[in-house]
């Protein structure tokens, strides 16, 4: 890759410790498919912060842990509410509908974000057996769109869920970032929140590659191992994978890693608040950036620093750091962007 | 762990060249999703022993890389033929049915090996809109049971499955395994073969969970990153899978790994053959050694030395060798064996 | 039943004419699943209007024809494109997110009908393995919202779709009344329009249940029978099931049947148009008239005359009339209606 | 079709006291999807046999209520016991396995009959994620083999399933067949047999096509509607399918019905017994009879009478008879096979 990319959080590689404690769990021979010590201590960590009755389990990708906690939560003829933006919506090669078989019912919001009113405006049609039954309210946090749900907004959510026979899920690819902008653990997105089963993405956060399904509702978890094996999730060498989640979990890392990477973004937007032709259209929640640019100057820019263009309609960016991105970065691709969008001033 | 597993290929750990070039693979940012000089690297080298028109795709397990190939071959109404014993029938959790919507139809086998007759006996019914279409003969090399299919076997197997408008998969978990078994490179097992999907397995290998999914079939190509996609089996982060490979298929170390696998499990067969009270059951071609012993024998055994009874009905158990396995091992094994099998004579 | 209902065409029972060719048809022993000389005559008189080419198989119900006709032009990674209104959307329980495993991607519309530009906003992100792949566009004719297609508006999105890779289905529930709305024969819905499958819907034209599909893709044709096998849509005395096709396209009695359906819609829409505190809120141009009216004055005109409520949130009601509405039907409840609505005039 | 078929008691017609119930019911409007008094009255007279908490949901054939029945008892990590001849095995182009997304396993018999050793031999793994749970044990009454299981026997499996927590299903698309074999109610083979999900076959029994869904365990009831609507078995019209539920449980037209069928499989097998070059091979319990003759007899017999080769290994043929099979077509049909086997002596 040429120059620093501010395409997404996945091109950031892993953070050392993590890369440290994969190396350290190599020691020796171990039982597979998670009946080893690392495993059990990344579960007790996570129990730690979101209960002890907790079921928690390791998946491959963010799309195998969605598919995994939506399935516990789920038949196939009842349906899962999303916003338009949602991963599980646009983002999964329809790997929810194909192994769900049940239907996503998206809704277009404001910032990625749902609320009671617009889950009711989607939700419709309970106990008519023509229709698919709303069963699940799911939500990402942080959103894909930079912005975060407040504990109350998440409360207000799940709340209205329960009311109405519903369960809540919540998409925790970017959970880390989420919690640092609001100033709270991770545990505090459980039971508490009123989330029945969440993902804790650790990809994002510096790992290699490891997400944690955590489900809080106990009657669940007994089918939770089949349905990660019949899901393809299971890993042999667990340990691997786990270990992933005892570096992130030890002395904060999760904590620092996405304080660093909301830092950053912060930074940019700011810097980039006053450069003509550049417009920030969304609040700065976690770690992303979203602007609207000239499309010229897009071109331009790409050449140096990968990133995406979100829609090809409004010629709106996206502009995302990671634990990785470094206050250099930001500051050369600031530059770097001031330098092109005076040559493509918006008209 | 308690002891020296000879519980699995999959207790053991990454080999260290595998995890050295895992560490060096996180250099800076890299683009994700396989877009990066790592993949790049990894699929050149598949490429070398498949041909370069094989698409080659990596994915996250055993199970995941098997149903992604067999996907590419099947539509639901179509059917799967394979051994009873075999991995996708037993030991996946219906994740292909699941998956794939499609029957798998099991063969009753011999040393867990398919034979152009077997296959002729289960796959009927063509043109039948009742009956589900056989459409794939799908085997394991190495077998669930530790043997080892000839080059020959499988070109009839080739022969058979095209003449009757069918696919030959071929369930490479243990691929390395079987090339040293017959003295030959994996790309032997690819189209000179009549293979037309294939996976190759890193994680048993010495990987620290890798598996390659190897289409050679052209036509079939341009599908593949749609169904692993959908499949849940695309990795973000995917260099830090490809670096695996590009260890493992460097300087031989595939080889190296499972020559000394191999040699363990002879070494250990041999060893025992002379023990009364322990009979070994199957050829020993590959890393396994089945053998049949007093079941109290077994049950004390296990205190020390972690392995599975295979058979309840028969007291039938296996041992699996790894490249971690040592001659230590081995050596200590037989000595507990042969101190327990004396205090419990079989009958 | 108290009164008469206005509530779907599917209340009404079969025509007669119908009934005497099921029961014509019961004449001693048949080849069961098609193979019979009833079924050869409804296929013909099919072939006849969509040409010899075309593949036409009788299903049990119109979501079984849908999900039949559908699963011929997708695979799982592939999406689907239709109106939020569409019956496959919201009124078949997510068959066929659950048999097709694939994603229906819904547009909101006027007067449930799609253009191509509604279709380009939603068929986003070809070629990215992350995003179900955009692969059929399914309208409804007449639709459910009793508008109705033309020729050129069917041809224009065919084309579109087709431009882009992409098939174009009908579900032609109710294809007979959008037929005689436009005054064309069934026929040119097919192969002219550039339609590549749809339905041809029976039970709503006087049938007792009866739906055809028919592919106009030859390459999709063989496997269509076996399609309908998974789907649980192949009749074993299929010749009752055929009878029904056969009287309705013997002397017109599909266009008669339709003709009067419609007829009576209009007649209820011209009625009920001077009538204060009615609005027909929709073009009246098959056989449904969508209102506005109090709701008080809905509960009571219930009492007497069955018909649903289509939008709680605005008080929109649906009529629906069908080959057995009559004049005299028309006259009675339109009476009630002035009536209930002088006591209930809307603010 | 020339000549009177011995193919399948599908090639025959209606009982036309079943057809006049058709058309009777076709009386005015009435609700749809089950909303009407045919339903009601359907519903009722199968509550009577089965008890009053029985859910009761018609189907539109065989297949579909098998699907649906077992969906009510199955996740998609759950297997399916039953034997390898069974219909949902072979002749359901894997519908199940589509729909459910489970594993079905398949046991060798002897007559088509599962016991609970078998069932014992095939049912393994429990609480084992990696292998699919075993849950329902599916039988067929009678089965495909025209063999009957006994109350006793039933009960035998339905103890043995419940004690490892499984289910008992049971396929009766020739339910009466075998009720009238044990000259017992329809209603025996439902709680007091401990069957938890049954079908009722009205199609072979004398329907035009209609098939009954029985769910004997109460919680399970909830969710059928939403499945068989799922399952894309829902009739709008359904007065029409159920009317012939109303007829065939009237006057005991089923008992009739079956009785006949029978006595004529009896009556066909009592004489050929006698001719050289026949050999019937199986018990004839119910309405099937099974033979070994030459292949060349075979093929001349078919000539003028339907019928198949069940075994092309064996040249086991299958003949079956219906309500509508004669003592003439019989004895017609016997006195060609003296003609045509004495031509052909078996060697």
């Amino acid at each position: 890759m040429k120059g620093v990319s501010f395409g997404s959080d996945n091109h950031a590689g892993a953070h050392p410790d993590v890369l440290a404690a994969v190396v350290a769990a190599n020691d020796g021979m171990a039982y597979p498919y998670g009946d080893d010590d690392v495993t059990a201590e990344a579960v007790r960590l996570l129990r730690q912060r979101f209960g002890e009755r907790a079921e928690v389990l390791f998946a491959l990708n963010g799309t195998g842990a969605n598919v995994i906690g939506l399935q516990a939560l789920t038949r196939s003829f009842e349906s899962i509410v999303c916003a338009e933006t949602a991963h599980i919506n646009v983002d999964e090669c329809a790997a929810p509908e194909k192994f769900l078989g049940s239907k996503l019912v998206d809704v277009a919001t404001t910032g990625g974000k749902l609320t009671p009113q617009l889950v009711e405006s989607a939700a419709w049609g309970f106990g008519d057996p023509h229709h698919a039954q709303p069963k699940v309210v799911s939500i990402a946090n942080s959103t894909e769109l930079g912005t975060v749900y407040s504990l109350d907004e998440i409360r207000a959510l799940s709340e209205w869920a329960h009311a109405h026979g519903m369960y809540l899920h919540l998409d925790g690819a970017r959970l880390a970032n989420a919690a640092v902008a609001l100033g709270v653990d991770l545990g505090e997105f459980g039971t508490a929140a009123g989330v029945d089963v969440l993902t804790v993405g650790g990809t994002k956060n510096g790992a290699l590659g490891a997400e944690a399904v955590v489900v809080l509702r106990p009657d669940l978890g007994p089918t939770m191992p089949f349905i990660r094996k019949q899901a393809m999730q299971l890993a042999s060498k667990m340990r691997f994978v786990s270990a992933q989640f005892v570096a992130l979990l030890t002395d904060d890392l999760w904590r620092r890693n996405a304080e660093h990477a909301n830092a950053m973004a912060r930074r940019l937007a700011a810097e980039v608040a006053g450069i003509p032709g550049v417009t920030v259209t969304d609040a700065v929640e976690a770690n992303a950036v979203f602007a609207v640019l000239d499309r010229e100057a897009t071109r331009t820019l790409q050449e140096d620093f990968p990133f995406y263009v979100w829609s090809e309609a409004t010629g709106q960016v996206r502009w995302m750091t990671s634990w990785a991105t470094t206050d250099a970065d930001v500051d050369s691709f600031v530059a770097r962007i001031r330098e092109v969008a005076s040559a493509h001033p918006v008209p």
